[in-house]
């Protein structure tokens, strides 16, 4: 078993990463100082519950625990304000008090809407994560929880940390080999802002992670939590630092909403967007190896690095400035300088942008 | 103008007080840093807009402040998600960005609501109470916001300090006499909770408070705010002393659940709860002096001090028993020691409080 503190002075919390571990947490959540006494609610999605749930019930009811469930449909729609309310009919139901936690099993979604849910219900419980995807590395770092509204998405949320992250490699083999590379994407950003040493070995062990061998998916895991960790330590409420995790997510956003949430799945759209990203620093003057490198290593995962023809560059341009807000013709945009370096400038321009949107539509 | 601090370390924020001080609007507004750039969003309710949101809306606009508003239906039922739905709608329109701030004016639901919508619309922006009614001098004051769920009062909420809170006399003068009283009813508890000079006070001056006398009515609640800050700052978090000022609470809510959120205001739910409270104290010793002095000051101001007899004792004990759950036949019960004084008691019975309850009915 990996651990790791994501450093946050009173809000400090541990994650553990390994094959198996779920059977230690009973352990681990008597290290947290979890209550018997007040009932848990385990929150998960509709796909993730017929493969895990009754063995999460099992493990902690065995454990003393007094642990109800509560499941939602698997999908980013999920991530409302009527799934928010049902989950707190839930936990009115099961009694949940102020010394209660709420559990989130399964990915990215569960986690956003089951933390919102810890941070609202009587104005905040505790809050656990059991992430059963990849993505939800990243999400389960940080603190920010949200649901969508349906004219912006993560809008209606808050800031509250967990007391711990349990992540078992076990729960994530069931996934999708479509899930588990849009997951490796945002593993392979957080190799791209921060550690160039890690992105080699991304690229040396790409074979091993696409068929989730435990050993390197529990370092890759580890790694990718631990950068993440850093730059959210020294930024916790998003002040600056933290933009550079953004790395992609300019164009990839973008190209989200525009195709439509479902044709491209958050870790495609980025794949994409630090495509872009990399070619956009050679117009900045650096090497446009780290072009050709990032490139080629989502190329190695069977991740997108072009834009889908049929997307409009009109419509892209205008979900972009809808999300970011340009400053009198530039916005804030994430370059990479080297590999495992970023830097946030700026002085990007809409044309720039532009004829990068392009050139990944193949027409540049 | 009086003026005070509620001390919150980082988000201490002050109160202004006075008749006419809505004039002041823009500088206070400037003291407070908030943006002229970024949007702000008034929210009020259907029956505070027709008198006093245009010229809230007019003193911002000259002052440059770009300002849109934002109308929810007037009553509790607007403390919804769906509401806070609509008010993040009217967010994005205007194009409020992490800059901007949200304004309540209004009484303590649109202060409940649109504090929520500032807590959680992008993870949290600025936020600033106009408050209208008398009764919003206890909820500007700690930073409690919330809405309900069909199943629970302020059961969906957060923590979340306005940047200043802005209490102008003029705008009170429209209220109902019935509201008037109400209102009073919560300043009269912090009186009665933490000083008898000041419970001497308002049993001097009922006149004057009952008319709206500016003078009397700014005195009022200046003290009431300064008392509910002193207890907040020592408990931001309601961990134990915040519990003081549930005096009366136990049976209030049980008496609004009961009864229908409508036909007893919160107000008067509570000044038969503390009523009750009084009765109570003879039991644990203290004099029958608190009981007449409670009684009789409720009843000058004109507020009800016994329960209506169709409502159903058994129903009253299994609100009570819902809301606050007994621990072995036991509740934490906030008891007066003397005017003034209130002690934290936790070995008060469920037989006890019955018969406080059938007493309040006449029937004791
Ligand atoms: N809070 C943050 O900091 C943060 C960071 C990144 C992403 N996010 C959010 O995360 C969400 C995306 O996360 P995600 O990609 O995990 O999506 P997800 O939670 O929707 O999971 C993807 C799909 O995989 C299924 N699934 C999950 N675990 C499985 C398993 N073990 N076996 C089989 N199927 C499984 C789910 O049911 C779902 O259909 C987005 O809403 C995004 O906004 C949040
Ligand atoms: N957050 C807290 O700490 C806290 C504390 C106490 C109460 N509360 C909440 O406050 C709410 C009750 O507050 P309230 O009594 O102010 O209720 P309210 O906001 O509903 O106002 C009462 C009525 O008076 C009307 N009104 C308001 N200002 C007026 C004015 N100037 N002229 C004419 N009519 C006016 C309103 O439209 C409404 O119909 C409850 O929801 C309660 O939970 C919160
Ligand atoms: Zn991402
Ligand atoms: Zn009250």
């Amino acid at each position: 078993m990996r651990e790791l503190t994501v450093e946050l002075g009173e809000r400090s919390y541990p994650i553990y990463i390994g094959q198996g571990i779920l059977n230690d947490i009973t352990a681990l959540f008597d290290r947290a100082k979890l209550s018997r006494k007040s009932p848990l609610l385990v929150v998960t999605d509709s796909e993730v519950a017929p493969l895990h749930l009754e063995r999460v019930m099992a493990l902690l009811r065995a454990g003393g625990f007094n642990a109800t469930s509560c499941v939602v449909p698997a999908g980013e729609t999920s991530k409302s304000l009527s799934q928010l309310e049902g989950i707190v009919t839930s936990a009115l139901q099961a009694g949940l008090d102020r010394s209660s936690a709420i559990v989130a099993l399964g990915g990215g979604v569960v986690g956003d809407l089951a933390g919102f849910a810890a941070a609202s219900f009587m104005r905040g419980i505790r809050f656990v994560q059991i992430p059963t995807t990849i993505l939800a590395h990243d999400s389960s770092v940080g603190g920010k929880v949200a649901v969508n509204h349906p004219m912006a998405k993560n809008i209606i949320g808050a800031f509250h940390q967990p007391e711990l992250v349990l992540f078992d490699i076990d729960l994530l083999l069931t996934l999708p080999p479509r899930q588990v590379k849009a997951g490796l994407s945002e593993v392979i950003k957080h190799g791209l802002i921060w550690d160039a040493a890690f992105t080699q070995w991304c690229d040396d062990n790409t074979e091993k992670l696409l068929s989730l061998d435990p050993e390197a998916l529990g370092y890759a895991l580890y790694i990718g939590c631990k950068v993440k960790s850093i730059v959210v330590s020294q930024d916790e409420r998003e002040n600056d630092l933290r933009a550079i995790l953004n790395l992609g997510h300019t164009i990839g956003h973008a190209l989200e909403a525009v195709a439509g949430y479902g044709e491209l799945l958050h870790g495609e759209a980025i794949s994409i967007g630090m495509v872009g990203a990399a070619k956009l620093a050679q117009q900045f003057g650096y090497s446009e190896e780290i072009h050709e490198v990032t490139k080629g290593l989502f190329l190695k995962y069977g991740l997108p690095v072009s834009i889908p023809p049929h997307l409009d560059t009109d419509s892209i341009m205008s979900a972009m400035m809808h999300d970011k807000k340009f400053k009198e013709g530039t916005m804030v945009y994430i370059i990479p300088m080297e590999i495992g370096k970023v830097e946030i400038r700026k002085d990007v321009t809409v044309e720039q942008v532009r004829q990068i949107v392009e050139l990944l539509k193949g027409r540049g």
